[in-house]
């Protein structure tokens, strides 16, 4: 199998981008990738997206975009797993380069959905879940969630006040990232304080969704000048790949307080790469919710069951600490576009790995780990890319 | 790179299956197909659908089917390229496998049309085209295609009643075809007199909806026993899968007469075969409408430019003619669930490559041939398939 080199990223910022159309939005992230990359065209697209269809009006979504960036006749499709989409595209890019069928790809996220109207947007999300049994029964994405943390908290006997750091780590990290939706800092009395949506999930437990694109250029790292390094930059290669699902409804998982899709996929990765969890240097998790938070830091093998709020009460999520998060704000605060979120994770892990990550970098970042989750850790994408400085 | 064999199939009659839910659908053909291949699971699923979002209220289709058929945390998204949502998800199977990433994969098509109004499952497939510059004035589907075929009469200097025998031989396979949702025999009066939909197309030109699924189990031909027979049958490989793009708006492009995308993805399966158009035995082509049949035989090598309707009125296209299409009826007859479509044709290319197609068995048959569109000549997958007998 070819290993896979990211040779370029592009993202536009995450925010309300009502001037523009869903084909600008992605062609916006993918030319800044082609600049970045140094490249005119690619072999083929692979768009993660969920919602083009039910916001947008808009299907074919691979050859909409790939015929306005000027891809003309590159193969070109729309990869669909929930939140999880993004992290799906990538899999897909990297089957295309592994299996020899392409030598360029782009594998880019888009997702515009605050053209719609909030009650369109929060029924959209939910079918991500079971239509006939989750979702029929009035169970929106964020109550779902809310009955994992309420559960939670009662079995592992946490506190809501628990659970600040994530979001706090989060927020703090998104005040550098200019691209970034809620760019600002919240305090632990603010987190204490916020709005209830559904409990014990608060305003600021939750992640807020946005309009946004990300890309990423890949081409077989054995096309990359021997001495390792692109434009002067550290090569950035993916050392693992897996994806994992699990039950759909969370009704339906022996234990709903347990990722079992993200211990599946990250063990895999592990394995691939020749790593363990204490070789990853940091971690762009997906925190749709700060339960999520928690729970992927468990089941990716960061701390023991039920343990996973400790890592930020004992201060080891920021960026200076021994694994840190959501660097550049992660879903919590960079925003959460839902089908772009996982190649944003990519293109965040991209800057720290190549020393671009200015204010939020982390020292010496070699190996950076992604995940990303469709669904209420239904289907769940890890990724550990590697610098070769 | 590893070839991919086809070693088990499985079908749904195309229908109002108002009975059965989405996941249900899917099953029936999925385990039919695992069955066939004599196995009980899979490393991943791909699932080929375009309206599950706008018409089930479902996505994270891939997720819901994998935890539907018991294949517990494998892989699984779903691929959407409008009507080729079908043959894309095939060559996500393949690359998958080719890369080594897998080793035995369901690719799957699953569409579920019927339960919501006719008006809305137009609107729906509206956004297979242009959503901003063709839907948003009121194009549907057929209108798009009538206008191409409006030209083609006229440039061409064609009659309606030319096209004829694209629409009478596909109803005439479909009645040997249990899975077929229109199998009865049609006339060429009946042709010539039938509704009005959008002129020049009446509803004998159109191909039906309907609810519909369709799978293969895909492994790598080098794990097939070097007798290269399965439970008897011959084994069938890929030789040739490609996709190619086009303007998503017919308006783009500098002939709207001429499939660039068709021409380019066949061209490619052709040199990846080693073959021509006249090793061709049959072509399961996308019927859709009247009008695509001409378009595609002229692209893909089998009659001139302008000439398509030539190889109907001089009897080529029937079973025991020099290129038989729709040989189990054809999207015209056996129907089309949009998202499943590309799949059912591999699938019906696999039954006459064995010698299971009954009174519709193209006698010899040892090369088949596939092309799945997603919107009006917009992204197309083509391949090709052998039997070693």
């Amino acid at each position: 199998m070819r290993k896979v080199a990211i040779i370029g990223i592009g993202q536009t910022q995450v925010s309300e981008h009502w001037e523009k159309s869903l084909r600008e939005l992605a062609g916006e992230a993918i030319f800044a990738a082609l600049v970045d990359a140094g490249r005119e065209t690619a072999d083929g697209l692979f768009i993660g997206n969920m919602l083009s269809g039910l916001l947008n009006g808009q299907e074919n979504l691979g050859v909409l975009i790939a015929d306005w960036v000027g891809l003309q006749h590159a193969e070109a499709v729309k990869i669909e797993a929930a939140c999880g989409s993004g992290g799906a595209a990538v899999r897909a890019g990297l089957m295309a380069i592994a299996s020899g069928e392409m030598d360029c790809v782009i594998a880019a996220g888009v997702e515009k959905m605050t053209d719609a109207k909030p009650n369109e947007t929060t029924a959209a999300l939910a079918t991500a879940a079971d239509a006939d049994w989750e979702a029929a029964h009035g169970l929106s994405f964020v109550a779902i969630n809310a009955l994992i943390m309420q559960r939670y908290i009662h079995q592992y006997e946490w506190e809501h006040a628990d659970f600040a750091p994530f979001s706090i780590v989060a927020h703090q990290n998104a005040t550098h990232n200019p691209y970034a939706r809620l760019p600002f800092a919240i305090s632990s009395h603010e987190y204490a304080t916020a709005k209830m949506i559904a409990e014990p999930i608060n305003l600021l437990d939750a992640s807020p969704i946005g309009d946004g694109a990300a890309a990423l250029v890949m081409v077989p790292a054995d096309n990359i000048s021997s001495n390792g390094r692109t434009n002067g930059r550290p090569l950035v290669t993916i050392e693992g790949s897996a994806m994992a699902t699990d039950n759909i409804a969370v009704h339906d998982r022996l234990d709903p307080l347990w990722l079992t899709a993200a211990e599946i996929s990250s063990k895999r990765a592990y394995s691939q790469a020749g790593l363990t969890p204490k070789d990853i240097d940091f971690f762009e998790l997906h925190d749709a919710f700060s339960i999520m938070s928690a729970l992927s830091l468990e089941a990716c093998g960061f701390i023991e069951r039920g343990q996973g709020p400790r890592l930020g009460l004992d201060g080891e999520i920021g960026i200076s600490g021994r694994i840190p998060i959501a660097t550049m704000g992660g879903l919590k605060a960079r925003g959460h576009p839902v089908g772009a979120t996982g190649v944003y994770q990519i293109v965040e892990v991209v800057e720290q790995l190549r020393g671009q990550a200015g204010n939020n970098q982390v020292i010496d970042a070699t190996i950076g780990m992604a995940q990303n989750i469709g669904g209420s850790g239904a289907a769940i994408v890890t990724h550990i890319l590697k610098a070769h400085k």
